[in-house]
């Protein structure tokens, strides 16, 4: 989806993959297959293109050290390192003054029996990296035995305190090259199994709620000298005895264009991919204004075999993402619905 | 864009160009540079497609002849042969009872003559193949001299009288495989040296005619048993002694997805490029419903030089097509201006 939102603007996109058949090929001026440590590739790559970016966070810190020295890369180094690892993370957004739910580092199960004693059960241990859609998590619960959960896991992880929310919604915004700031309306998302499953906009949320959401997404962007789109995800969390007041709590941030924010293909004047390749190329920001109420609905698994039921819906914009397998859990696409604001 | 709106539903374009460096191989999963006469270069290229579509109508006939039986080719055939001459589409669109131009066929610089005693001066002679954009055309005015104008040309040639229009619409309508019909909403349409210059929807027209521009686009795609986009090229002309009754004359068609559409691409539920994937891939149509009012506008030439300008204008969306000069006369890319409807 990049790849093609730079095409409409008259821009080339070359994608650096290690996968021999990655769908971004198929609509690519170029592509380099190639490991992400392999420095002849990634130097030859650096010198076909102007700007380089990464639509996931899991990109070794090492690729990104080979590419800054030779081409522009966004966002940059710090917005990544601090995001793969969920302990960096949540300590970066502490240090901005932030609120996160609370955690302990863990790094044995000796380590875990410590945390849990401080943050209790039920909570959840995660692992500091790779993890995505629920995967690399495990939950302590009143007599789970914790050598066994840590076992399960296998590597330095987190441990985080439950945090009594009652929704989640996310920020997606795009800061760009000289400090440009732009937020689209915030979303509210419903996960099943750990995995996206709607997205709705606008939230249900108060117009201060919204408006500190806000204000958290660009504190954080500002705080990592960012460019490009991220994602906050964050818990609202009521105030208790005092109706109607809500808190946010960060959930977890995304260096990259997310899926909460799908729905701008189609829903707002400028997509979230549109929006990232302006900012990369250091070019102004576009209009985030909405077409109207969103209703965002992900395709997972087999779920997208329903696609002609889909096609033939009215109103609803078909996406499907091109992969060849269609894994339980693997996101296959999704479908947007744009109803007008009155209703 | 075609290659695109195919991905997006998560299939797989293959392009077949005669030039070495189309923009639409930047965007497709795959591609054959060959001669549009090319036998064997076609037959392979059938048998690696499910289906064969074109989006512009002077892919010589043949081509289709050698598609034909090895593949569905969609719009058919017809469709392609009746629009590529405007002599056959004149009288096509006669037969089944639309109003054209008043027209005559001219061979050469005498039947010329014979056609402007009949239909007058001014007139426009226009050859009746490989026209767009203004050319191969050339004004009979008074004291023109015929031999003059008909060299201009120098082919066969269908001379039009002038058709006292107050507006120029389109309609951009698909039919489905099964005959199902969708028509996006009139559009109108502004030319500066006979090339589009800009789009409104809605069109300043009453809904009586809106409906009668539908019904002909309808009578015009079921008459070629169509699947696919076509537009309609209206001339709008004022009735007589009757304020606020209004004619159309069909000026002409297009087989394919049509610039006075591009405005589809963000500004409705569905692009004009999208139903035409669904159409020829035998799906059900999409909503056509719009965002709001539309102008689009073409950047033509250097006009395209302006894009950061484009980018810095709030609720502008910009389209560049990645061609590799920007020549007088050649559209270079597009933006589209969506606005609340109640404005």
């Amino acid at each position: 989806m990049l790849a093609m939102a730079a095409a409409q603007l008259g821009l080339k996109a070359h994608i650096f993959a290690p996968e021999a058949d990655s769908p971004a090929f198929e609509v690519a001026a170029a592509h380099t297959i190639g490991d992400y440590t392999d420095k002849a590739a990634l130097t030859a790559f650096a010198a076909a293109v102007e700007v380089v970016t990464y639509e996931f966070e899991n990109v070794p810190a090492e690729t990104i050290a080979i590419l800054d020295p030779l081409v522009p890369v966004r966002p940059n180094r710090k917005a990544l390192e601090t995001t793969q690892d969920r302990l960096v993370e949540k300590l970066f957004i502490r240090g901005i003054g932030l609120a996160t739910a609370p955690f302990a580092s863990v790094e044995d199960a000796g380590g875990l029996a410590r945390a849990v004693a401080q943050l209790g059960r039920p909570s959840i241990l995660k692992t500091r990296r790779f993890g995505y859609d629920g995967k690399g998590q495990a939950t302590v619960r009143e007599g789970s035995d914790l050598a066994v959960v840590f076992r399960s896991l296998g590597q330095k992880a987190i441990l985080e305190g439950v945090v009594p929310f009652v929704r989640e919604v996310s920020v997606v915004a795009a800061r760009g090259l000289s400090g440009q700031f732009r937020a689209f309306d915030v979303c509210e998302n419903a996960h099943q199994h750990g995995i996206l499953s709607t997205t709705r906009v606008p939230a249900a949320i108060g117009a201060e709620t919204e408006a500190e959401a806000i204000r958290m997404a660009r504190a954080l962007v500002d705080a990592l000298d960012y460019v490009g789109v991220l994602a906050v995800e964050l818990f609202v969390v009521p105030v208790a005895g005092q109706s109607g007041v809500e808190t946010l709590v960060v959930n977890e941030i995304a260096p990259r264009v997310h899926n909460s924010g799908h729905w701008t293909l189609g829903g707002a004047v400028t997509s979230q991919f549109e929006q990232h390749i302006r900012a990369i190329s250091g070019w102004p920001l576009g209009s985030t204004q909405r077409y109207g109420r969103i209703l965002m609905s992900n395709l997972i698994g087999d779920e997208a075999d329903a696609w002609l039921e889909v096609l033939s819906d009215d109103g609803a914009s078909l996406h499907l993402y091109g992969k060849a397998e269609a894994r339980p859990g693997r996101k296959m696409g999704h479908v947007t619905r744009v109803y007008p604001e009155s209703v």
